[in-house]
Formats: structure tokens, C-alpha cells, sequence
């Protein structure tokens, strides 16, 4: 049996998974690949720190450098996180010949075009199946199994945090503050859960599953990034009524040789297979033109699913290190003709939800719909009910055909100034999957 | 650019998905993948046919042989099906040195260790993600993606028409026969509809996913495969009462050291992801150690969606050509304490679905419920409604606790004779997912 060394940079939750896998499935590991792995240096700022694994002594180190710069290790496990010091430590590995298996999706999403081109530059391999959906084999799907498919579109829910605060309110009709705040306390949400409650860390995500999609290195910040903050148990409950879920999704779309790729809450029909995932599950739906709609559905954070996909891809490399097999699953930037910016909001084509709250009087609803009318928006249905907000306003929702986002944000603004509209007006994006 | 040479046996419907995905988005595979697909030469029984596609006379030929003695082409696609000439042809490609690329679940389900042992000894491939969910991309999700994982569980829905017939008598209450019927008509189920809805298909398949999950070849037939034949609307209707769905599933897990392997129509909850699998579509829940429970779902069968699986692995196998790497794709048999037959089903522990058709008079209850205390099988709920059958009988509908298959059906023997029970007893297993 041959033995792969293994240097891991970053002990915290997914690393110590990581060492929980190495450890305990090491035989079934070593049956099923025929490959030895071995966990030769770890690395972490804090050495002493109680976890929730064993790690002898003799292994631990403070400084990253003394793996980097093994010469004994081929494979160095990325697990710090953030884009400063994780990115020395992966361009400094792939530097020195080494591969790299990183779970780091913010660093890709900004560095990845350095860092892959940088890896295919010293023939070594990057592997990053843990950056998008936790233990969902997603990456190694659209690279491989979608390889002779021009991808559609793509949906995913790949935010946890999100998703398990959105199913909160959904299924207890309860305030975002209100939930986010248990969230935190029962550690569905971090202390600081900007990255992830303001859309930034699907946006990363999305990144990197367009890349692999659509062949191209988008510039991250002309994605637009739209979070749940604003997201009230009034408009799931509307939603609800015309048959919808409310979900944080990051879409992306091919559209005459350009990109859609965007974030934002979404309203998805009750009936889709996205509709149903909840809690901090994730899932990730693709269309090609040859497979048609699929979805990769699991739990997209974690310990121990982080570290199943981490493991995979070390295997993989281990592999091809003992067959001495050339490194082949780096993404290849193919997409030269499209552009790295995504389509202008501006431009984007879709439905919509919109609600107004408005003065309790006639001949509302008319104004409304004249703006809207003007402005090449058609409506498909209208909800105008009886239900008092503060102040005796009531809300109107209706939900809109297919329209530009230009067309709609005039409307609106025209909208927002008549006097009978009492508060700024709400809309929400729709998804017909 | 590398070009690397393709034979195609078998220019049926997915072969001709094959020579369009192959065709039409060869530009796209090419930059992605960085090698050149060349279609040499297509054999099929009847040159003649009209076909979806266009294929220019030369490359046709009436002689598989051809293809597989062509010293031009290293990658030989075996859309045959069945499993004698198919058989012959990918033995005989395997000993002349070729690497296969078939979908054929049949072959592979009772033959599989016998042809992957071949290539192995010839350092071939045998890509065959075709053979399991169409497009969905599951061998590689088992194979690679959770090469970590210890698997517990596996839940399929792997044949679509079963699942379209059971999704339409669910839809709209009707009968089996009727449905088949139907479908039938629309294409969606074969003249002889015996290997998909006797449940024989399944077990090809999940064959297959258990000799990837458990690296053991299962002695095919000891798997105990039950189809929906059986099925009623009067059953749906009550496991719905229940809060189920009835699907065929095909259900594997790893059981101190010994495999449980069945397929059979199971009732399972409305809330798992597996009971809003409908019509056509194909699922694989499955839960790793690491991984936690994950679930892939896609086109489980068709022209494209298979084509687009069997192109994925003529692409991975044509890179590893140009690339000089050695195949490593077999699967391994490394399961080698496990027994090649499946846990007896008279073992099997599980929650029942039972319906009984009974004389509508006092204590009849009693004496169904005394009997199956006597046998250690303890009740959960109960329906018993005034819901006339024919003659006047009523249905009596129970769901029981964790029981032994044993237990059960001695205690069904004996339920099955009492006089006030008119009509044999009715019994549907149950999985908690």
C-alpha cells in the first residue's frame, strides 16, 4: 500500500472533521482507493485549545510555513479560512509543487483565476469540492458528470444560515430578528452572520459554480448580492397564498452568450423540489440541455460533511500522486467571449412579487395597475384583502408577468410617490424553475 | 488539440442521444475537457432505420466486430442491452484492450465482477454512469464523492416507470392496471412492462450501487425484488391518510457487517425529499458516516439524460487516454468479510403498513390485535372505518411499531384464517428515512 502525506493548515471545526475521517475511516479509505493517507503536520494558531478529537502532540504545529515547505508533504489541506493568510499559504503550497485541497470559497470566488492558473503553472491540482455544499459532491457533478451538457441554468440554495432562518419564519410565521437571534443562540448562526444573512457567502458560491458552469472567472463585485434582512412573515404569507416558498437563492443563467448571476430571496412554486429544502440543508439544482433539471440535495455545512468532501478530494489526489497520473480537474477558463460581468439588473427579464401598503380607499388599485401598465408591466393576479397594517393601511400584492427589472423599478418609483402609497413598496423576485 | 477515436454498438434511442450530445456539443466538450471526440464507426442490427439523428452512411456498419477489432478506436459505448451479445461485446473489447463505456444494468448487475475483473487485469476502464439514474450522476457521487463515507443507508427510486405509474395512481386514484394501460400508450412504459414494474430493473441498479456503497458483487438472484402490481388506490389512499407516499424503492444498508439488499413498494413520509419524486423522475437518497443524508435527482432514463451520463464517461476515459494516466475507475471488491447474499428477508426488522378486509362486526379488532401481540408485533395507530368493500366487508388499517418480517408473517398466517377475515391480508413495508 503506498502512502500519500498530508499536511492540514487549520484545526477549527471542518479540520478537526477532518482528522475525525482520516482517523476513523482510514481502512475503508485505504480499501476503497488503494491508497495510504497519512496525516504527517498540523497546523493552527491555537495549539491548545481543547477539541473534539485527539491530535498526538507530535503533529501539531503553530507555524503553517513548516508543512508548506515540507518537502515530505505533496498534499496541503487548506482549512483557515478568509482571503489574507489562506491565500499565501495556497499560492505558497502550489509554489512548491504541492497540490492544494481548500473548502475556501470566499478566497476562490475573489483569487480563483490566480490561484488555478497559478496551480496550472506547476502541474499541481487544486481540489475544492468542499467550497460549495458542504459534503454535496456538486463540483465533481457539474465538472464531470455535466461535462457534455451546456448548463441552462442553475439554482442553489447554498447558504445554510439562510435557509434555516427562512424555514423559521415560514413554518412559524415569526420575525427575522426574532429567528436570527435563536439562530445564533443555538449556533445556526454566527455571531457576525453578515456574510451569510446578506447573501455575500452564496455569492461566493455562485462564483465558483459558474465557473465550472459556463467556463468563465466572474468579477465578483458585479454580482448582485441581495440578502434576507428584509424579508417579513407578511410577504411568506402572501407568498404562500399564490402557491409559493420564499428562498435565498443564487441563480445563474446563460442568456445569448451572457451571464445572469445574481442573489437574492426568491419566490419558488410550492411544487419544485427546491421548495422543499429546508432547515440548514442545501441543494443545488442544474439544467442542461442534455441531462434536463437535477438536483444535488444534503447538508451544506458542517463538521463532518465538510470533511467528507475535504477527504474526497485528497483521495482523488492521492491517487493520481501513487499513478502517477497528470493533474486534470483544475477549471479551465473556456468562456473567453463571455464576459466576466454578469447581465445588468437592469436588464434581467422576470416575475414578480410586489406589495404595496396603501390607504383603504377605492380607486387604489386602479392607480397602481396604471403605473405598472404604463411601464409594459402586466399583472397575473392581484391579492386585496381586508387586513389592516399600522396606521389602517392595508397591503395589495400582486404578482406580475415576465417584465424588465428597468421597466419595474420605474414603476415603482412612480408608485412610491403617490400619496395614497404609504411605505416604500416591496418586490421580490420570481423563479419558474 | 488530441483526438481520440469512439465506437459506437447499439444506434437505438440512447445511442442516437450519444452521436447528438457527441455531435451538437462537441465544441463545448472539447474546450472543457481539451480533447477531440471522434465517432469512427456505429454498429447496430438495422443500418436502415429512420433515426432522430442524421448519421452519414459510412460510419455505419451491420458488424459490432468491426468495431471492437478496429486497432483505431480505444473506447468502444455498448448500448446493446440485454446480456448476451452485449456480454461478448464488452468481454471481447475488454480483452482487445479497450476501454467500455456502457448503461447496460442487466450486464452489469449479473455479470459485473466478472467484467470488472477482466479490465482490471487488461488496465482498462469501465465507465458506467449511465447505468444507474440516467443523468444523474450518481456512480461518481458514491465512487468519489463519498470515497470517505462509511454508507448506512440507500434509498432509490430508480425505475421511472414505476415511480410515473405510482405518481398517477396517487395524482388521480386510479387503478393500476388502468395506469399502465395509459402509459403504455404515451411511451412511458415498454409493451412489456415485466423488468420495470416487477420491480427487476431496480435490482439491477441498486446491484450495482450496493457493489459501489459496500465493494461487494451480490449474488443476484438473492435479492428479494417485489413489484407494484399489487399496489391499489385504496392503499395509496390510506398511507396518505397516514401521512405517506407509496414508492418502489430499492433500499440497501450495511447491517452489523452484513448487507440488507431489497427492492419492494415501501410506504415513506410525506416530508422526506424521496415522496415528492414524481412521474418520470429518478432519486438516490443515500447517508454516509461524514456525509449525513444526501439525495441526487434528475431524469432517471431517457435519450438525452442517458446520453449526457454515457458521454461524461467517454470524456473522462478519452482525457485519462490523452493524458497517459491509468484507468482507476473500477470498482474494487473489498468487501471481502460481507456475504454475496443479502440478509433473509424473514430477518429483516421494519415498521408494516397492514390492511385487512374484515366481517363489519364487534371484536374482530381484538382478535387481529391479539394475534400479532402473540407474534411481538406491537401497534402504533389504527384506522378503522366505515368504508364498505365488496360483500360488506370493512377495511381494518394498522401500522405497526419496529417488527420482525418473521414475526409478521406468522402472525399474518394465522390472521389470514380466521373466518371474519375475508380477503389476504395486505401488507407494505415502511422506511423512516
Amino acid at each position: 500500500m503506498k502512502t500519500v502525506n498530508v499536511g492540514l493548515i487549520g484545526a477549527g471545526t471542518v479540520g478537526c472533521g477532518v482528522i475525525k475521517v482520516l482517523t476513523e475511516n482510514s481502512e475503508l479509505i485505504e480499501k476503497r482507493s488503494g491508497v495510504r493517507i497519512r496525516l504527517k503536520k498540523i497546523a493552527d494558531i491555537d495549539i491548545k485549545r481543547k477539541r473534539p478529537v485527539q491530535i498526538p502532540e507530535s503533529l501539531l504545529t503553530t507555524n503553517a510555513w513548516e508543512i508548506i515547505e515540507d518537502t515530505d508533504i505533496p498534499i496541503v489541506i487548506e482549512l483557515v479560512g478568509g482571503t489574507t493568510v489562506a491565500k499565501d499559504f495556497v499560492l505558497g503550497a502550489i509554489e512548491r509543487g504541492k497540490h492544494v485541497v481548500t473548502a475556501n470559497k470566499a478566497l476562490l470566488a475573489l483569487y480563483g483565476k490566480e490561484i488555478f492558473l497559478a496551480a496550472s503553472k506547476r502541474e499541481v491540482d487544486v481540489g475544492f469540492e468542499a467550497s460549495v455544499g458542504g459534503g454535496i459532491p456538486i463540483i465533481r457533478a457539474i465538472r464531470e458528470g455535466y461535462v457534455a451538457n451546456n448548463i441552462l441554468s442553475l439554482y442553489g440554495i447554498i447558504n445554510g444560515t439562510s435557509n434555516y432562518i427562512l424555514s423559521k419564519m415560514t413554518e412559524e410565521g415569526r420575525e427575522f430578528n426574532e429567528v436570527l437571534k435563536q439562530a445564533q443562540a443555538e449556533g445556526y448562526a454566527e455571531a457576525d452572520p453578515s456574510l451569510d444573512i446578506d447573501g455575500v457567502d452564496a455569492a461566493h458560491k455562485l462564483s465558483i459554480l459558474v465557473m465550472l458552469s459556463f467556463g468563465i472567472f466572474l468579477d465578483f463585485s458585479r454580482i448582485h448580492v441581495e440578502g434576507i434582512r428584509n424579508i417579513t412573515p407578511l410577504d411568506i404569507s402572501f407568498a404562500n397564498e399564490f402557491g409559493y416558498r420564499i428562498k435565498l437563492l443564487a441563480i445563474a443563467k446563460s442568456r445569448e452568450g451572457r451571464i445572469e448571476a445574481r442573489v437574492h430571496p426568491t419566490l419558488v412554486r410550492k411544487e419544485t423540489p427546491l421548495a422543499d429544502v429546508s432547515g440548514v440543508f442545501n441543494a443545488i439544482h442544474v439544467t442542461g440541455d442534455a441531462v434536463g433539471p437535477t438536483m444535488l440535495y444534503g447538508m451544506g455545512a458542517g463538521m463532518m460533511p465538510t470533511a467528507s468532501a475535504v477527504v474526497s478530494d485528497v483521495v482523488e489526489i492521492a491517487k493520481n500522486i501513487t499513478l502517477g497520473n497528470s493533474h486534470s480537474s483544475l477549471p479551465r477558463f473556456y468562456g473567453g467571449d463571455i464576459s466576466s460581468s454578469p447581465i445588468p439588473m437592469s436588464e434581467i427579464t422576470t416575475k414578480y412579487y410586489l406589495r404595496f401598503q396603501v390607504e383603504d380607499r377605492p380607486g387604489v388599485l386602479a392607480q397602481i395597475a396604471g403605473s405598472l401598465g404604463k411601464n409594459n408591466i402586466s399583472i397575473e393576479s392581484v391579492i386585496q384583502k381586508g387586513r389592516k397594517l399600522e396606521g389602517g393601511d392595508v397591503p395589495v400584492v400582486i404578482m406580475t408577468h415576465e417584465a424588465r427589472e428597468k421597466d419595474l423599478l420605474s414603476a415603482l418609483d412612480e408608485i412610491d410617490r403617490f400619496p395614497v402609497v404609504k411605505a416604500k413598496s416591496v418586490f421580490i423576485r420570481i423563479e419558474e424553475l
